[in-house]
């Protein structure tokens, strides 16, 4: 997906939203275990409920991962699902050295068609831009996370730099053609640093999770990170998805996502 | 496996061999293309050739995912026929948030039954920690990796402390029941960091790629890093798996195999 057709998306639809499948076998209602392929079906359904005020999905790989060959066919079929127009990502967090990042990159953009993959940046740049190097593809690099260890590393500070400050310094020096589909990771938990990373970034997309049950603010991350453009895609996932535990689920999502794009249009 | 086991097993063999399975179905020799499992059929000949100068093997998990559930298959199978004494590790190179790293690790650690698994540090404890709550498996974390890129990040300075000392000195004040299973992945071709990394964890056990095709020196490492209790794993891939694209590809990765194996055992 071109930058251009994911600002018109967003712009067409009044909403950064990008709802989470994070999709816990034991956490869904339990009369769908009764289906030939519950997770799957708890997908179609979630999809079916909140594509009306989503622009994004993203699946985090390693609840697909932890199923075996099951969850990477649950995977595959609710990529066919997912409407066209949505920039779907796999939150898979790889990296590895060029020639087997790579691979990683051929694994989620051409066997499974994704849009988009996060990305850890520890190994630098020959680990990141393999990802980039297919034509409207996107990276959504690590930059500040949403989970307490992200004191641990990302704060390391070198001449007045933090750490995730060079990690987007250094990977906007890469190559030019890289950039347009480059974005951020950037946790909704940290709002006070959410505007200094507007500002060394004013075009970037954001990936911000964290909204919802791990608490971030969104009326600060809409103010703050909001482009012209578009600019943001918030995540949330499991204030959505588990929004109810009964058969209501897919409706209750439904709400719960419609009250978030609700505001987010707010504030455009 | 438990150190004691890991360093009796080392001592035993004059060994400290990792070889890397990192198997590309486009590089295997093209005879064994007609087989049902081709990349396991490769994986059983080059276990059955080189394990007797080996003590871990590490399976990249990037060329696995890569060939879909054939992959994955592949991958279970050859688990099963590298001898039981041997330290299995994924190289997933996996971490995210608590919940979802504990996910990985189910994965890896009982789907799978691997020993260890290497992990990324960037998002710090609480994304490496649930990987280490199982009892006698292990977890290898990047510190300075053997990549070009190694140099963007990890050399970051605070306060004269390397982003890679620090990624060390961190995790060794984790829980110390953590510690003992607890290593890190160190690049061959980092050979002057090699001993500072030594004086700072004495005992921990190091991972080092980048040994033979990426031209790390095998006397060098082996001089600096072993310990008493043996303390190091050094991997190879390519110049052994790829030792020969012919029909005898299995003998010649062994006698690769075992010239490392020789010159090893030459520095106990």
């Amino acid at each position: 997906m071109s930058p251009q057709d994911l600002s018109a998306y967003v712009s067409k639809k009044r909403s950064y939203l990008c709802v989470g499948l994070d999709t816990d076998i034991r956490k869904i209602p339990t009369h769908l275990l009764n289906s030939p392929e519950p997770v799957f079906e708890f997908n179609r359904q979630i999809v079916e409920a909140t594509s009306p005020y989503a622009v994004a999905y993203k699946l985090n790989i390693a609840f697909y991962e932890a199923m075996g060959t099951k969850g990477w066919t649950s995977l595959a079929k609710t990529l066919e699902i997912i409407p066209k127009e949505m920039l779907v990502i796999a939150d898979a967090k790889r990296a590895d050295i060029g020639n087997t990042s790579k691979l990683y990159a051929r694994t989620f953009f051409e066997t499974f068609d994704f849009d988009a993959i996060t990305v850890a940046p520890y190994m630098g740049e020959d680990s990141v831009t393999p990802f980039l190097s297919f034509k409207d593809k996107w990276v959504f690099l690590l930059a500040l996370t949403s989970n307490p260890g992200a004191l641990d590393f990302q704060y390391h500070q070198d001449g007045g730099e933090l750490l995730y400050q060079r990690v987007i310094r250094v990977s906007q020096s890469w190559k030019p053609q890289f950039l347009a589909n480059l974005g951020y990771v950037l946790g909704a938990t940290r709002g006070e640093q959410l505007a200094d990373v507007r500002k060394q970034v004013p075009n970037a997309w954001l990936l911000v999770p964290g909204v919802g049950a791990q608490g971030g603010d969104l009326h600060k991350v809409c103010k703050i990170g909001a482009t012209p453009q578009g600019g943001l895609l918030i995540n949330s996932s499991r204030s959505i998805i588990y929004a109810s535990q009964d058969t209501d689920f897919a409706a209750q999502a439904g709400k719960v996502a419609k009250q978030f794009q609700t505001e987010m249009a707010s504030y455009f």
